[in-house]
């Protein structure tokens, strides 16, 4: 790491010593040396975890054994833990359940959605969505009746129609961090009659959110992230109570039987979300999720949200400062009110820069083509770390570092 | 616990000191004093399992955090994982994956095979087969232009026909433990132009299955009865190689992707089985089936079978001698060859005997309405567990301990 000037240190320490989230960072396992700011694609471990991880193997799973079940409550795992994350997206505790993987759940909810609005075909998104969110809205579309528009963000509100069912966005960008109106969206749907699904892996836990409030009718979310709930995580679902009695998905497994261990030979839906589980719940991933929600639930997100938008401020004018000079570009909108919690740069030699700074043990990430990505996960980011970061970068590009053919090589996940 | 007569330890102690499995037991972490027959439901921890958790969580989630898709190899684990298992199956290495739980995979693969017969609407299944089995079948009838007919199991051959698409069955039955005969069943089906697919759940592991050999189309199977790979842990998929070009199924999320990295808008399948993912892959949950699996692999499955037989006939034996006075009868085939590895009773007081029975700590588990069900699993059941078993299950009888009220009371999970 290059020193930094004493001056510099001073006011990124001076807002590090007024942040009053500044304690929950001591409740993470972050690696000494490295500044991570990468949690918008995988949140680090909380300490709790690690302990919470043992338990469960061993005590649970290993003394347990399949008494657990019932004696752990692996088999209200989904509930509680929807319960959980029901405040930080501004939901009641009943209308969110934890399941499967964030792109299991979108096929779920798009077909439950697009059923709720019969003898209409046509499901808009957004061309650049995170490419899951599109994939499966194309077999959706390859497979059923729908009509799937996915035009640019700045054609989404026109595409809008009465011949609509279904508006499927992502609410923060993951590419440009821009961060779409919530309620303003849904009201214009739900004015010609068409239903919303919110995918929210890049906002719940670090934006706060008010799904009831704003009117949504379902969405899905990211556990490994800003929830910090490890690798691969199960994901969330939220489907608004109004639509609790008459919302159909097609996974119909045994965890979503109103009696699974009744074991009949006849499906009949459980009520409200349980209806949304499918197979067996993933009880090591969901454990460490609850450890990683827990941390997420014990601080004001309003607190979250400021910082964010200070931190981000912070990094943008230092960028502004010592970057601009290298080609870099603001991929995300200037205005903090317009963005999540990440700053996306533009560079043409945007892929060996970021593995320049990465083996500088600055993890920020790359996204194709030429995007390098920066999350500020107010739970455990410090002013400092932003600060020796832009300084890190700025080290790279006058060094020329990212020129070394070693940082050409493409990885298997970029 | 009962003590034994000495003659009883005698007969049990020489088959386990006669059994070449027997210092496998020692890879497990089974807890002391209990009896544990229910590995058909959830397999016990392995050993390896404890410190490589560990690892998982504080060395690649913890230090490397997202580097670990790389450095880790966590962005193979599906594959890693399939190819693993594959030779537990009588598969090639590419023709097995794992993702999800196996109802997600279940509606994948049944549309798969439904979509490689255009022209025929017929599924055939087994009325009472595993509830999820049925459940996401009757999901896919909902929704799709698919005729179920599930029939009970005498009536299932001839319910085959030129209109079948597809057959859906479970190889060994989860209640009464009978086999189907998978090539028979396969050589059948492709002789009408239907294909097959088969749930493995509750034979891979214990029984020897040559999924090639006999044909299959199409296959699912558990990772955590037999494969010993945790509470909730993801399942794998099978498709015999003949179909890897063609067969598409419908959950298309970005990890089922030829170039998920690239992130472009247009979905592509990946070649192969990998078109079979669907999200990011369960990283904790497939790294604790890798040691599970892991275990499987270093045993001949020849003598696993070898093993199941003998202690399912030893455990006939003990029933025969000392529980047929109490009304049990036998509810699994008496032809060992037509058994997986679990041998099931009925009785008409089931629930409240098997709750006493675990209470004395030999768990085997209750199936609605009648059946105490036991599960023979080779790689640490001993020839003395299963004789105690029955001496306990005796006791539980002549002390009528099942009477107590304690007894009668429903756990959420049965």
């Amino acid at each position: 790491m290059q020193p930094l000037s004493s001056n510099q240190v001073l006011d990124a320490q001076e807002l590090d010593a007024a942040d009053p989230l500044r304690s929950v960072r001591d409740k993470f396992d972050l690696p000494e040396g490295v500044i991570y700011l990468n949690g918008n694609s995988l949140g680090p471990l909380p300490k709790a975890t690690k302990a919470r991880m043992a338990e469960v193997v061993e005590q649970e799973w290993g003394t347990g054994l399949i008494r657990s079940w019932n004696s752990a409550g692996w088999v209200n795992l989904p509930q509680r833990l929807g319960s959980m994350i029901a405040p930080l997206v501004g939901a009641e505790s009943d209308e969110v359940i934890v399941a499967d993987s964030t792109s299991v759940n979108l096929f779920k909810l798009i077909h439950a959605g697009f059923k709720l609005n019969p003898g209409r075909s046509k499901v808009v998104t957004e061309l650049g969505n995170f490419p899951t969110d599109l994939y499966v809205l194309q077999g959706v579309e390859r497979d059923n009746a729908i009509e799937l528009c996915a035009v640019p963000r700045e054609q989404i509100l026109d595409a809008i129609d009465e011949d609509t069912a279904l508006v499927v966005l992502t609410h923060v960008h993951y590419k440009s961090g821009e961060m779409f109106d919530l309620k303003t969206v849904t009201d214009l749907a739900h004015s010609v009659g068409a239903l919303t699904l919110w995918d929210l892996s890049h906002s719940a836990g670090a934006v706060p959110l008010a799904l009831s409030a704003a009117g949504v009718d379902f969405a899905v979310g990211c556990g490994y992230k800003y929830l910090n709930g490890g690798p691969g995580a199960p994901s969330f679902l939220y489907a608004a109570k109004r639509h609790h009695q008459e919302f159909e998905q097609p996974l119909t497994g045994w965890f979503g039987h109103a009696q699974p261990f009744a074991m009949s030979d006849q499906f009949e839906p459980a009520a409200g979300m349980t209806r949304a589980l499918c197979g067996t719940p993933p009880v090591l991933g969901c454990v460490a999720l609850e450890e990683g929600v827990r941390l997420a639930c014990e601080v004001d997100m309003q607190d979250v949200r400021r910082k964010s938008i200070v931190l981000s401020e912070f990094f943008i004018g230092q960028v502004e400062t010592r970057l601009i000079q290298f080609g870099f570009e603001l991929a995300s909108p200037r205005e903090s009110d317009r963005r999540g919690s990440q700053i996306s740069l533009r560079h043409p030699e945007a892929y060996p820069i970021m593995q320049a700074l990465i083996a500088d043990s600055v993890i920020g990430d790359f996204r194709a083509p030429d995007i390098l990505r920066f999350g500020f996960a107010p739970l455990y980011t410090r002013f400092v770390d932003v600060e020796q970061a832009v300084c890190q970068l700025e080290q790279v590009m006058l060094s020329e570092r990212w020129r070394d053919p070693q940082f050409q090589v493409r990885a298997a996940v970029t």
